[in-house]
Parts: C-alpha cells; sequence; structure tokens
C-alpha cells in the first residue's frame, strides 16, 4: 500500500476548495488579532475583547458576506460558510458571537425580513453598528421551537405588536450578545392578530438604549459562567408588553396590514412555520463546518506530538516515537481521515444550500437541504467530541497542560452539540425526512406499506450483488454498496416497525417514532454515514493525490468496523469478512502513519492559532513522555 | 420484569458496605468543609483552601487511616481507600492533594521505608504537619519509571547520597504539592554505589525550609495553569548534588551499610524494582474508586434532570419527562448500571490488597493485585469519562452553565486517565499478566505453545456447552461464560500471533507484543469486564434487593452489547442472538427507568456535594428543555 508522500500544500488546496481566498483571508485576519491577548482575562473584559475582534473580523468583509451587494455584502453564502468554517481554528468565542451578529441575527433580518428591513439594518448590522441578538429559544421550549410562548399581539388601533413573556418556561434563554452587547433583538413570538393565533413570527425589538442600559419593558439577565465561550455574552430576556411598531414584523413570509388583516402566500401554519425554520438552516451548516475545524485544532497537536515524543527509556522503546504504535494510531489516524471526509459533505451541503438560497428550490429539495444540514451538524459536532477526547488522552499530561489548548479546545466546543439544535433531535429530523421519502406521506400508512414491499425488493437485489463482499474491502464501490444497503434495511425496518405500532398496537404515528427512537438514529447515522461516504469518495475519484484512497479507505472501513456487528447480524459480512476488517483497518492505519504529519498539515492550521507549544516547537527537538 | 421499588437506603447500605462508617465520615466531613468558597477563588488561594481542607480532613483521622496504630493510623488501608473513594464526590483537588499528601507521600514512607523513617515521618504527614511530594515521574519518562534517569550516589566518606538531575528529561514533572506547600519529597532515583548501578530506589529529601524557600541546590518551577485541578499544586523539579544523609534512603527492600555496601533480600534487580513499584499500588485502587465517584455525581444530576425535565409544548412529548425516552435511558441507565457493577469489584479488589498488605502475598498473588488494580483502574476511568460526557450532554444547555458543575467534574477528572499510569499503558501490563498466567514464563515459546494447546481444549469445551446461547441472556452464568469465553479466547489467539511472530519472524517477544498492542488492550478489556461481572454477580446473588438482578443484567447485556461483534465473529452469537441481545437491552433501560431515581439516590451523594442546581432542587418544580 506503499504510496507517495503528498505535498501538504496540495491537500491544502483539496481541503480549502472554491473558496481558498476567504479562507486564506480568515487565516490572515485570525492571526493578526492577537488571540492570547485572551488568556486569563476577567469574563467582562473577554466579552469586551471578543465584541473588537468582531469589529475587526467585520471590516474584513466576511461577516456580510452572504447579504445583497447593496446592503455591504457579496452575495456569496458559500464563502462566508467557508470563512465561518476557518474561524473554527481560532478564539470559539470569536466564532460564536460573529455567528450570531451575522448568521443567526443578521441572516434573520435577511431571510425572513424583506426590503424594508434590509434597507433599515443589514448595513450596520454587517459593520457591527449596530450588535444584536437572535431570541429564539425560550427556557421551557429549547427544541420545540414550535410550542414558544413568548407573546405577539397586534394592536391594530394602535398600530403596534405588543411582545411578551408570560410566565418563566417562556423567558428566552442562552441568547448571544445580550447580555453585555445587544442593542436589537430578533424575537420569535406567537402571532395573536385580532385573536387568531398565526403561529410563529420574528419581530425586531430594540432592547438596548444608547447608554447600554435596557429599555422600559426589557429585562436581560445574564446566564452567567458556562464550561467555555466565556467571550461570548449569553443571556435572558423577559418582555413586559414591550410595544413595537407594524414594521417590526419581519413578514417576508406573513404579514399583517395596518388594519390588522393577516396574510400570506403559505397557506398552512405548520408550512409557513417550517418555511421560516429552513430559511434559517445556514446556522446547522456553519456550526458543522466549524465542528470538524475544531476536530482538526485536537488532532494536528496529537499528531505532532505523537511524532515528536520519544520514550528514552532502557527498553525497547527507545526513540520509537509514540506514532509507531498501532493503538496510537487507532485513536488518531481514523479521526484525521474522518476530517478529509466529512470537508467533502460539507462541501457539497454549502454548495446546495447556496443554490438554494439563490434560487427557488421545490419543498422537497428544501426538506433534503435541511435534513443533510442536521445529520451533518449531529454527525460532524460528534466527531468532534470524540477526535478532541482522544487527542487529550494521546497527548498525555502534556494534553493537560492550559498551554497545549485542549482545555480550551473542548470546554468551548462542547456546546455544539446542544445549540443549533441537539442533536439527538436533529437525528429524529433526518429519519422523519427519510421515513417521508419512502412514503410520500408518513402518515399515510399504505403508502409506509408499499414501501416496506419496495425495499424488501431492492434488499433482494442488494444481497444477490454481494456474495462474496470479502474481496473488496478497499472498492469504493464496495464501500458504498455497504453503507446504503444498512441504510435501506434499517429505515425499511423502521417503517415496518411503525406500521405495525400503529396497524396493530393504534399508537399514533408520532408515539411510534418516539417508541423506535433508538431505531431512527441508527437509520439517521447510516444515511450520513452513506452520504459522507459517497462525497468523499467523488472528491477521491476527481484527485490525483496518491494518498487520497487510502484516507478514503480509512474513513469508511473505520466506520462500517465500528458498527460491523450490524452488518454481522444481517449476512453481508461473514464471520470471516469482519475480522478481515478489523485486520484491514490496522494495515490502512500502518499505510498512512508515515503520511500522517502531512495530513494534518494539509489542515492548514497556522502555528499562530494552534498555539500549543507541543505542536509548534521545533519539530525534531528531544521530547519526553507523559 | 416488573420489580418491587428499591428503597434508596437500602441500595446505599450495599454500596457501602463494610466501610459504611469511614464513608459516612468521609461524607460528613467534605460537607462542614463549604466547598462552595473554592468557586471563582484565583489559583494560589485556592491552593492555600484546599491545604487547609486537607489539615481539617487529616484532623479527622481519614488521611493516616492506612498508617500504623502506633503512629497514629488506624492499621486500616481497606477503610483508607473507601474514604478515598467518597473523596470523589466532593472537590476534586481536594481529593487529588489527600492522594498525595497521604498516599504517594505517606505510603511511600511507610511502605518503602522502615522503623526509622516511620519514627521519624509518619506523625507528622498523618496530621500534616510535614506536608510532601512524590516525585516519581520524570520528564522524559511518564510511564516508563524503570527508566529514570535522577542520579543518587552513595558517598561512602561523606556517609551521604549525592542526588541530581543530569538533564532536562530526568527533569521531575508533575509532582503535586511540590510547586507551594510541599517540605520534603520522596524522590526516586538511579542508585549508585561504588560504580554499580542498583536500579531505582527512594529517598527523602528536604525540599524547602521553614520559611517555605527551595533549598540549596533544589529548584522548583510551577507547571502552570491546567485543564482543572487547580487547586493542587503541581510542580516540576531539579536537583543540583543535593547531600542527603544515609537514612534518607528508604531502605525496606535495598540497604546501604554505612562502608557503601549494598545489600537487598532481593537479588534480581528487575524483581526488586517491581517489589517496590508493587507496593504502592494503593494509589491505583484509590483513583479507580475515585472514577467511578465522579461518575456517579454526573449520573445523579442527569438523572434527576432527566426525570424533572418536561416539554411544555404542542406536540405529543408534552409532559413527558426526558428519561422517558429510550435514546435518553440508553446514554444514562447502563452507566448507572456499570457504576454499581464496579463497587463489587473495587471492594473485591480492596480486600484483596488490605489482605495483601497486612499479610505475606505469594509472588503470583501479588502479581494478580497489581494486574487487577491496573485494570479496574483503566476501566473505571474510562468509564467514568464516557458517563460525564454522557450527562453533560442529555442535561443539553443546563449542562453546559458552569453551575450545574459538568465544567469542573470533567475538568478536574479527565487526568485519571493519565496520572497513576496511563490507561492505555495499563492495560498492556493486564495483558503481560494474562499470558504470564497462561505460560509461567512468557519468553519461554514451548510454554506459550503449551497454552496454546491446552486453550483450544477448553475453546472446544466451551464451545460445546454452549450451543443455544439465546435462551439465557438474563442467567448470570450464561453472561459469565460469554464473557469468560472472550476473555479465553482472545488471550489464546494472542498467544498464538506472538508465537509466530516470535517463531518464525524472528521478532523479540516484547517487540512482538508492541506489534499485536490493540490485540492486547483487547485481552485487558475483555478480562477486566469478566472479573468485574462475577464479582457484581456475587453481591447480587447474595442480596434479597429484587432491582439488583435488572442492574447485573443490564451492567453485563450492555457491556456485550458494545463489543458484540466479537461474539459473532467467533460463532457464540448467531445473528438473531445478537439481534435478542439488542431488544434485552432496551426493555432492560425500559424496566429500570421507574426505578432510576432511586438508584441514583443509593449512591448517597449529599446535595451540598453535587451542588448542581439542576438536581437538587425541589424535584417537582416544573422545568423547561434546552
Amino acid at each position: 500500500m506503499s504510496v507517495a508522500s503528498p505535498d501538504p500544500s496540495a491537500l491544502q488546496a483539496l481541503l480549502d476548495g472554491p473558496h481558498a481566498a476567504q479562507r486564506e483571508a480568515t487565516r490572515a485576519a485570525l492571526c493578526a488579532l492577537g488571540l492570547e491577548q485572551a488568556d486569563g482575562l476577567p469574563r467582562d473584559a473577554y466579552r469586551d475583547l471578543v465584541l473588537d475582534w468582531c469589529r475587526q473580523v467585520a471590516k474584513t468583509g466576511s461577516g456580510s458576506r452572504s447579504f445583497p451587494v447593496q446592503y455591504g455584502g457579496a452575495d456569496d453564502p458559500a464563502g462566508r460558510i467557508a470563512g465561518f468554517q476557518t474561524l473554527g481554528h481560532g478564539d470559539l468565542s470569536l466564532l460564536v458571537k460573529v455567528g450570531v451578529q451575522f448568521g443567526l441575527f443578521g441572516g434573520s433580518v435577511h431571510r425572513l425580513g424583506t426590503t424594508v428591513h434590509h434597507e433599515r439594518y443589514l448595513r450596520d448590522i454587517g459593520t457591527l453598528d449596530l450588535p444584536g441578538c437572535f431570541a429564539m429559544s425560550e427556557s421551557g421550549h429549547g427544541s420545540d421551537v414550535r410550542s414558544i410562548r413568548t407573546q405577539a399581539r397586534y394592536d391594530a388601533a394602535a398600530r403596534e405588536f405588543v411582545l411578551h413573556t408570560p410566565d418563566e418556561t417562556a423567558r428566552k434563554d442562552w441568547i448571544g450578545n445580550l447580555a453585555r452587547h445587544g442593542r436589537l433583538a430578533v424575537v420569535f413570538a406567537q402571532l395573536d392578530v385580532a385573536g387568531e393565533q398565526r403561529g410563529v413570527h420574528a419581530f425586531v425589538v430594540p432592547v438596548r438604549g444608547e447608554d447600554g442600559s435596557p429599555l422600559a419593558g426589557v429585562e436581560i439577565e445574564d446566564c452567567g459562567d458556562k464550561m467555555g465561550l466565556q467571550g461570548v455574552d449569553n443571556g435572558r430576556l423577559r418582555l413586559s408588553a414591550v410595544r413595537v411598531p407594524r414594521e417590526a414584523l419581519l413578514d417576508r413570509f406573513g404579514q399583517v396590514s395596518p388594519e390588522g388583516e393577516y396574510t400570506s402566500q403559505i397557506t398552512s401554519p405548520g408550512a409557513r412555520f417550517f418555511t421560516m425554520i429552513g430559511a434559517l438552516v445556514e446556522g446547522r451548516i456553519c456550526i458543522a463546518g466549524a465542528g470538524f475545524s475544531v476536530a482538526r485544532n485536537a488532532l494536528t497537536i496529537a499528531v505532532r506530538w505523537g511524532e515528536r515524543r520519544r520514550q528514552f527509556g532502557t527498553g525497547l522503546d527507545r526513540d520509537t516515537p509514540l506514532l509507531d504504535y498501532l493503538t496510537h494510531q487507532r485513536r488518531l489516524l481514523p479521526a484525521v481521515a474522518t476530517s478529509y471526509a466529512l470537508q467533502s459533505a460539507h462541501d457539497a451541503l454549502t454548495e446546495d444550500y447556496a443554490a438554494a438560497v439563490l434560487g427557488s428550490p421545490t419543498g422537497e429539495e428544501q426538506r433534503a437541504l435541511e435534513s443533510f444540514a442536521a445529520g451533518l451538524k449531529a454527525y460532524a459536532t460528534w466527531h468532534m467530541v470524540d477526535a478532541v477526547q482522544q487527542a487529550r488522552e494521546c497527548c498525555g499530561g502534556k494534553g493537560y497542560l492550559a498551554e497545549n489548548r485542549f482545555a480550551a479546545l473542548r470546554n468551548d466546543s462542547d456546546v455544539f452539540v446542544t445549540f443549533e439544535g441537539d442533536n439527538t433531535v436533529l437525528l429524529q429530523l433526518v429519519a422523519k425526512t427519510l421515513l417521508s421519502d419512502y412514503a410520500s406521506q408518513f402518515e399515510d400508512l399504505d403508502a409506509v406499506g408499499m414501501a416496506r414491499h419496495l425495499t424488501s425488493r431492492q434488499v433482494s437485489r442488494w444481497l444477490d450483488r454481494f456474495t462474496t463482499p470479502s474481496v473488496a474491502l478497499r472498492d469504493p464501490q464496495w464501500q458504498a454498496q455497504a453503507l446504503r444497503f444498512r441504510e435501506e434495511r434499517i429505515v425499511d425496518a423502521l417503517a415496518r416497525r411503525l406500521r405495525r405500532l400503529v396497524q396493530q398496537e393504534g399508537m399514533d404515528a408520532l408515539r411510534a417514532l418516539s417508541h423506535c427512537q433508538d431505531h431512527a438514529l441508527a437509520a439517521a447515522t447510516a444515511h450520513i454515514e452513506r452520504v459522507v461516504h459517497e462525497r468523499f469518495a467523488a472528491t477521491v475519484a476527481a484527485s490525483d493525490l496518491e494518498v487520497l484512497p487510502l484516507v478514503r479507505d480509512l474513513a469508511a472501513l473505520s466506520a462500517i468496523e465500528r458498527d460491523r456487528a450490524w452488518w454481522l447480524e444481517h449476512g453481508f459480512l461473514s464471520a470471516e469478512d469482519s475480522r478481515a476488517l478489523v485486520t484491514e483497518v490496522n494495515q490502512l492505519c500502518g499505510a498512512l502513519r508515515p503520511h500522517a504529519l502531512a495530513l494534518v498539515d494539509g489542515f492548514g492550521i497556522p502555528d499562530g492559532l494552534l498555539r500549543a507549544p507541543i505542536a509548534t516547537q521545533a519539530q525534531h527537538a528531544p521530547a519526553g513522555t507523559d
């Protein structure tokens, strides 16, 4: 399996892709900020420093990049997403604050508002002259936005909306940029027009005056100390009958006339809700990318240390770099390979998204996009959690020193699995979409039954085709077919289980899905692993870098290995195949080991962003063990 | 599977076991300290507070409990270990500082010294009038103590030892209690008597004067900020030709006469080294116990929150506690069950250890004890890492707030997988012992060959016995047999691989073991899982608490489920059995769900130690989602 040693700059060019210029500009901007200034700062000073950094980022134009050209932007959502991913190599409080200001706050004004709002706000949002917040989550409804309870009643006489927090479960919670800096908030609330409930809508609500103090009727509380992201001023918001003018409604998908007549081009309130929420999918795409950026910092540090660190003992291990050990390779190299694979999937998602916001996607395309974003966000951020922990442990005591950055990497990123949609909830969303793809209406039981029939036929076709899979472990077609077989079988079995619960046990459909929750998560994971593999395999096929097929094989086979019991249980792998798979992963680790440094160098993270002495000191100095 | 709801106090009595009084005294002492004083303290103030807490712990007598009665102790190592485990529910800087002072420092004076040292030091160590350090690890030799390079040359003319740090790789590193408080250090160094190298020995070396400044020739450096454990003053130590009197040698296992004659009752330097190190096994036993204490804090918080937290939405999930969801149960309940199982294994290990130090174990018994301690330390601390992460994620945004303690729990405990022996290195030690148990001398290839033969016979016996395992998933005998079958098969296959590498490929034995490192770790993990199950099954069989068989089944079956591919690959489970196993784990989660609160209440952690608002506020107040 010996291959030519890859040139890190060629690997980086592959990963940087079409938005290399935007990524490079972000790296340069980050390096110029002096991120070390944050070390040891008290919380409020750190928050103010992060605000200042945000302004400097804004000056590069990368904050407003998604916005239309006429408001200082570049109509380039894909470039913005690439830049945001790159911010994930730096200070994560800065990343999150940038995400709140330009993505969530600016993005909701942009995507849910109309020209009047764009004219009035977008330019100032893009320069950060108008710092703002995105007030959606409530203390009682973190993962269930449709059920939020903040009220927005239209007072036709005054031509104003009255926004109100009826009780503590409706308190807005975890609102970034609120506790210290935000002047304006996009507040999500249940619209009541003339006594009729029109569902969740968004309103621009001033929360702070020029002097920085909360406006009348606005109560702001600091969320307090967090595990990490101390440079982000998360807050809680209560509104007491706060009045805003009629134009405060971000009215792209639903309008209220001065007289109090409600109109919307989307008649179903459910469809309207999902259209509005769908317009905000960019946040999940951004966090997915930032998640594997964080993983890359951790893996770069650990691989460089594993290459340098030698035992100076009397035993056999003298002068053996840690990375020569199989267990060390197993902890790091599959994660490095997966991190490459995720880039291709993320690039594809980004392009799908850019095409959707610049074009007019069908409902089905939009749903597919949301499902892809949800699945990749969950998969990439759990990959991040695992990779950071493995990398930390692989650096032993050195990994426990604050100076080597694992504390910050982990504590700042851990909430990525929770915010922008809890990963478990997101995977359920993916599962629902998979079921819908089967049966155009999940609630239509006959359709579910038909799907089962169709799929059984497909399954037989698969099984016919793969009676001797053992020969083909390193064939990307075989890998794709294994992953697709699992996805289809799991979705099929899930549909059958749901049908049985509903038809024979009289459960309603959503309750049944909740009952099969573990099965639904397995379906979603199988789906996203298949998609990631297919996207990366296409990238590899289009490249002439010799090392890439090994990277693809390790990414795919380590994923299959992790869940190989499933393929054994379903007759796709024999016991012998399964053992061969484990051996193959070991061999791929050995084959990639000589290229490990080049692979992490290909991530293109400047030393000034890694900021870990064990990763950035002269590479060939002797180094002991911990 | 419906069983009587367990009485938490009965569960706690089971877990508290024979040392309930010592545990209760420790809980009371911890609650009286006012742990909240540490919140937000600057590093040095925190360290001084922890020293003060250590003195208060010392006053209860629990620090010196292992020491002989005549020096203020109680000759009760088992009671000390139980008390230490209980400290794991409180501030972990306190736990570690207590471990350093009384366990590592005091323990080495006690176990490696003789009457002259006991007379001179033990009483003051037990009261903390003499704060001290344990200076073993070196910057170049963290996991390879035998290769440390600090020098201790005997100067017969002066009747002194000269201790010296020859270069940076020999710098002592991570020495707890050194950077700020320690007066005396037990320093491990290579003894040179009259030009002959006698291997690693320990010396008591004064490092600080009465005024707190380092003594001549002693250079002390602070390790600086860490991910956690900021209340522990870890430091680095360099010695420049520091002279100590002849009596500074802790001479239980090797003596130097005034004239410079070396004597030892253990003739082989290798055996002597392992005897000395073996005398220090208590530290690993202590960290194993502390590890699952930390896991219990995290699981208690998450289970209580999962029980309280309800969605207040419009969907089906209204008023459904999070813990009613299968995926939520799956993330928490197997860990709760494992945490119960680990107690039985830890109790058994503790009793073995107490018997060994109070009696005269054979070499084989001593080796078994060390292997058990190493394996349980690795297994329990990795259980901790997983449980804390799952619990954090299960608490969503609430889990990310510092006030709910996950940041401290995780950051303070993370190094448990690294210190007192890196887990990966410890599992290799377990594997070597397993191989030795097979062939009395691993290096003796004929013996390894013979072992292979013997084991094949055993394997056939197992396979004969279990042609239909599917009927017996919830039979503890079946569980034990499954776990034993895996252990024996893996060890057998490992022995065969090693034999082939050595005989056919001419590799030397240790190099061969390194080549099969992943296999060796699998053998060690299989071993420890079998031991944990057997010990817990014995506890369950002796108890009449109805819930316990379910807890045992969930602990055993979730462990088997995690690695079920192995049993599939080796023909022990059919595909159908394997799927039945997954279903059984789901059903056990459902069966234990009504008892989840009682099970974590059985951990017996006072609210004053949990200190997490989401776990300690009134249980029935409404609570939203994050």
